[in-house]
């Protein structure tokens, strides 16, 4: 008998339809024989209801107290879905984050697990019951309720299925799993049956929102099978692994974009006097998320640096190098708007050092610029005008041969 | 420093706004310089709308679920209040029934308190901060959330005065008091300063829904001083004392009434076998809840006892009783409809053997019959024709000087 993980979201329980459907998938994978723990989200938009009568009482509540009104929302999903398993014959236990011993830190609103003390779920377990946990929220040392940030119930799933040592931890979503780029945009963009880890956690990080970085960090760590499936159809979805056995041959595995970037430069005086650190703490304190960073020193210029932001904070970073100019010691600045960025993905890619160059000649080939690139072990970003983003998704898409049917 | 604890119902905190009004009393009582520990109810209709999602899963949901499900009620008012303190500028702390150290009974939808480990409470208020406890809910010995029932909040609020020695628990409602009658049938019907607890629990029974009986029992087995006021208005309430020093002079305190009255009687075969105890332990089981019961066994006839019963449950009783009909061994059986209950209620009835008799006779005069009496030490009930419910009512009021303006 194997222990499995499942994991629903906020859309999978938004009303009591669904939360039946779920209880019937639940009710089927447990026929197979597993012992199952489910996490489960809030309803669909009880989080947004409870933080509106929140801003309608105090402009800033107090987090602790946002944390204790808002793991109400998980409490009622378990319930009602462990009522819904046991009219339907399923013997079943719900657990908030607390009784299911899930320890956090001592910070409010984005706590990290600490520990999980399981033993109530392991008796439930060992009761023949399925386990309802909710997910997002946990208890500190001091007996507060916390909760976990943005992507909270993926990593109490994560956490649950590494400290109950569960085979797999399966995340019930609203899409069908992991594909090589966004469908919707992408002709013949194929769903991946398998995705490294790290792979996932580029892809993550660059917009792609089925899954949050913090959870696959924690599948990562601990080497928990982590799949990715729709909550709609028994399809089998991506699942991500340390080292993906299928599809080995793919050194790129998918084709990300974002659009609204915006590119600000930064010239120096010479001599540059360490005000590089100063300018990107100072926009780190402000909340501007600063993505790529491109600095150029050449012998007879003014040393400059240009980075790129999104476009949501480009007032508060303008207002912010304003403030602080006599500070930075800056002495010139331009930006240029209507950017996107395009990144290729692939673990492939440390051990073919011609990727970086085949995306550039492609996209000089489609007469794409270039703006700014980046690039690490398992990715490159390029920038380059809106416009074409698009366009070079598509191309870049083809290049690497990742079409369900080849083009 | 005196400490005070004040409990809001579910229409005090309806909606932001009577949160926010609750807020301001609550910093006003603060400012006295008392201590002051809050209990409140889940927000207006938000436990009706969750059983709701409830019966919609499940036809009969497991009563843990259920607790589960509804102890999220009063953990957004307790989490919501807070935060309207806080931005008011009062330090204030929230904590749910079992962050509260409320210890109940391991009994799902009806526990009762067993013991309150007020060590977290105690440090708060020490720190200076008004507590916030979530009414209606605790904890077992076994880590499971519990609720407490109908009347669950006031108990909290009265079991948390006894056990942190408050000085008095003000419980704030949407009436401003408790009056020798409904002033909605009874002109004059004049509020009371002051009432005993045993004088309450009577009004309670007798369905004055101000107060659940649960909890004046236990301000009276406490010795809290339980006042009844309005929260939108600032004028003084109803004080629930062991002795009340004023109005001394009332024998009787106040008129209530009770309409959809059900008298059955059943006649027995000589000789009596024992079938009367027979007969009102089947109806409990079967949850019919019998009021006045009347035997009358008298030489030469058939014995037979009346009984009361709300036309609620008429049909079922009719059902158990012909269902049981060989068990139960009785004969005839008739019924009548269209009765009410009338009672008067006062400690001063102990000492003043003549007015049970008093009352009679001036229903005599009003030409009331009186179908059935029930007598307590402080209370004389009668069941009267529902349409002169309302006269009787009036005509003891009158009789026993109730009303505000002498008439």
């Amino acid at each position: 008998m194997s222990r499995i993980v499942m994991k629903f979201g906020g859309t999978s329980v938004g009303n009591t339809e669904r939360i039946r459907n779920v209880a019937q998938r639940v009710i089927r994978e447990a026929a197979k024989g597993h012992e199952i723990v489910v996490v489960v989200s809030a309803m669909g938009k009880t989080t947004d209801e409870l933080v509106k009568l929140a801003k309608d009482l105090a402009s800033e509540p107090s987090k602790r107290e946002m944390d204790m009104l808002l793991s109400t929302g998980e409490q009622v999903t378990i319930s009602l879905l462990t009522m819904a398993l046991k009219h339907m014959g399923q013997d079943a236990i719900s657990y908030t984050g607390w009784q299911a011993g899930i320890g956090t830190e001592s910070i409010h609103s984005n706590a990290r697990i600490e520990h999980i003390d399981s033993t109530r779920i392991e008796q439930s377990l060992r009761d023949g019951k399925v386990v309802v946990v909710a997910g997002f929220q946990g208890m500190d040392s001091f007996g507060e309720l916390t909760t976990l940030g943005r992507g909270g119930s993926d990593t109490t799933a994560v956490a649950l299925a590494a400290s109950l040592n569960a085979k797999q931890c399966d995340i019930y979503t609203d899409v069908d799993g992991i594909y090589t780029s966004d469908p919707r945009y992408v002709d013949h963009a194929r769903k991946l049956s398998e995705l490294s880890y790290d792979e996932m956690l580029e892809l993550a990080n660059l917009g792609a929102g089925v899954l949050h970085p913090r959870a696959v960090e924690f599948a990562k760590n601990y080497g928990i099978p982590l799949s990715v499936r729709s909550s709609l159809s028994d399809e089998e979805g991506t699942i991500l692994l340390e080292e993906p056995t299928m599809e080995k041959n793919l050194i790129v595995r998918g084709v990300a974009f974002e659009t609204e970037i915006v590119r600000l430069t930064i010239g120096y005086e010479i001599p540059f006097n360490g005000s590089l650190a100063k300018i990107f703490t100072t926009l780190a304190k402000n909340h501007i998320n600063v993505d790529i960073i491109v600095q150029s020193i050449m012998e007879g210029t003014q040393p400059s640096v240009s980075f790129s932001i999104k476009k949501e904070d480009f007032a508060e970073c303008i207002q912010v190098l304003e403030t602080n100019k006599e500070n930075l010691g800056y002495q010139s600045s331009n930006f240029e708007i209507g950017l996107a960025k395009v990144s290729i993905v692939g673990s492939g890619m440390v051990s073919n050092p011609g990727v970086a160059a085949q995306m550039f000649d492609r996209l000089r080939i489609e007469g794409i610029p270039v703006k700014m690139v980046s690039t690490s072990e398992i990715k490159v970003s390029v920038v380059v005008p809106e416009v074409d983003m698009i366009r070079a998704t598509k191309a870049l898409h083809d290049e690497f041969g990742l079409a369900a049917i080849p083009v």
